[in-house]
């Protein structure tokens, strides 16, 4: 195993620290226990920490994916937001998602049938069914075909195929950079069938909003309805992540799930924190970013 | 000026960390350009540092109480929650709000015709006065009756006086400990007029969701209607904070505003965050806290 230096330095002290110009002059600090595992892959450095109070975390290039503690709130809200906005979403395409997080979600789904999932690097899937394995029994759904390549060479040649498409990514510096791009948009639409709906990973408007706002706008061009709905999650920047969400549709209703969960149904399902007054309730942004992002 | 040590030695490599038992094994860094000051008052530690990116910024006993860069959200949130809600909020008392930024968004109410503030740590006063203008500007309030004491103590003469009472406490440790205690609510009870409604910090469902839970049941003893409003900041722990709200009145509905703010009025009153929108939809938890606390 030969070891990524680079991320170990981000640990002194005994805290791993998410220092990164992306988030300038702030960062979260986790207090680890044990490195369990840092390797580079062929596209980034990966590497899994015990944590003290926050169980494993999945660091990739220096930057927190996920913890065990809280990584359901935005596995949940990636795949329920889109999914419940969809009238029937029978064939799911998952781009990243490496850690199984979102495959073990979409599974849930009641009227989902088939999943395709596309991932760059086998290394994630390995260390995530090794240390993650809550998320990484994602990868067992008897719906999930998961292919290890590039999402958008795969995107190329599969067009008009899914009802919605989940972009679970990493930030956009390294192998993640083509998501946030113009042309994946493009790829994304075309990749859909009608009446399709997209949700990526779409960064925190408490830092770098006018990077989101460039986002937004290329989806724009491609998507008759663009929201910015956004989850709370203790442990990635700022506290708080958005998502790119939009549908092909001009003014599809994004906002009002199709699917209504019962009580019975988030225990059936685990839901720790997708409801169905959380669908609505998370597109509604504080006026500066209303502003920035939909003025 | 005598030093704190014990805060400044939270300062290291550059970095204030926010290390503390209330939020074991993790903890917010900010980059420190300069302690701008840093001495020990009667009550606690005080250090006002110049950060990198999020201007200046108020340490009480070495916790983070606000940026100047996100303070608006959470000065603005538990202001504007318990006004809109009420039909005719006349007189307010905030109890702490040192930095003057609760002060300041109380007077921008329309209704609003007479705010007392006790805070207890004279020191805060001076010291926000001094560095945070933006916010020790709600000291100006023609409105305002400024009184530097005991806010426990002010309660016990005060009765049948205020229509809302915000508290703006530090966390439930050191001078703070006694906002939190069921008898402090029984006191908020009996200050209040008829139809009063009250909202106080309330920590973070992500760290110490148990303390919450607890501190609800008190308020749950004297109040007829108790909730538990979220608002996105990011340099507070967790990155999210909320707040007991509650009414004297059986039923009465806290998430419908009674004054809506226009477009116009959200300019007006230069309100960053706050709007009738986020007023509703503040009030949705996920599933976890949603049980936890109202389970």
């Amino acid at each position: 195993m030969s070891c990524c230096e680079s991320a170990k330095n981000q640990i002194k002290d005994g805290w791993f620290r998410e220092i990164n110009d992306m988030w300038p002059g702030q960062h979260l600090a986790l207090k680890v226990e044990e490195v369990l595992s840092c390797e580079k892959s062929k596209y980034q450095d990966v590497m899994m920490l015990r944590t003290s109070n926050h169980g494993r975390a999945l660091i990739l290039d220096g930057i927190i994916q996920c913890t065990e503690n809280d990584e359901f709130a935005y596995q949940e809200m990636i795949s329920f937001l889109p999914l419940c906005a969809h009238s029937n979403p029978e064939k799911v395409l998952i781009v990243g998602g490496g850690d199984g997080g979102v495959a073990r979600e979409v599974d849930k789904h009641p009227l989902v049938k088939q999943i395709v999932q596309v991932e760059i690097d086998q290394k994630v899937i390995d260390v995530s069914k090794k240390y993650l394995p809550n998320m990484a029994k994602g990868f067992d759904s008897p719906k999930l075909d998961l292919k290890v390549c590039d999402g958008f060479e795969y995107m190329k040649n599969h067009k008009n195929e899914f009802d919605v498409i989940i972009t679970d990514s990493s930030d956009p510096i390294g192998p993640a950079t083509a998501l946030f791009s113009e042309s994946y948009f493009s790829l994304l639409k075309d990749a859909l069938k009608p009446n399709g709906i997209i949700c990526s990973q779409g960064g925190t408007v408490w830092a770098g909003v006018d990077y989101i706002k460039n986002t937004l706008d290329h989806c724009r061009k491609y998507f008759k309805e663009v929201r910015y709905p956004v989850a709370s999650v203790p442990t990635y920047p700022t506290g708080q992540i958005g998502f790119f969400m939009a549908a092909l549709n001009e003014n599809a209703d994004l906002v009002t799930p199709k699917l209504k969960l019962s009580n019975e149904d988030l225990d059936r399902y685990n839901l720790k924190y997708y409801n169905s007054d959380i669908h609505a309730a998370c597109f509604v942004l504080p006026n500066f970013a209303k502003k920035i992002l939909y003025g």
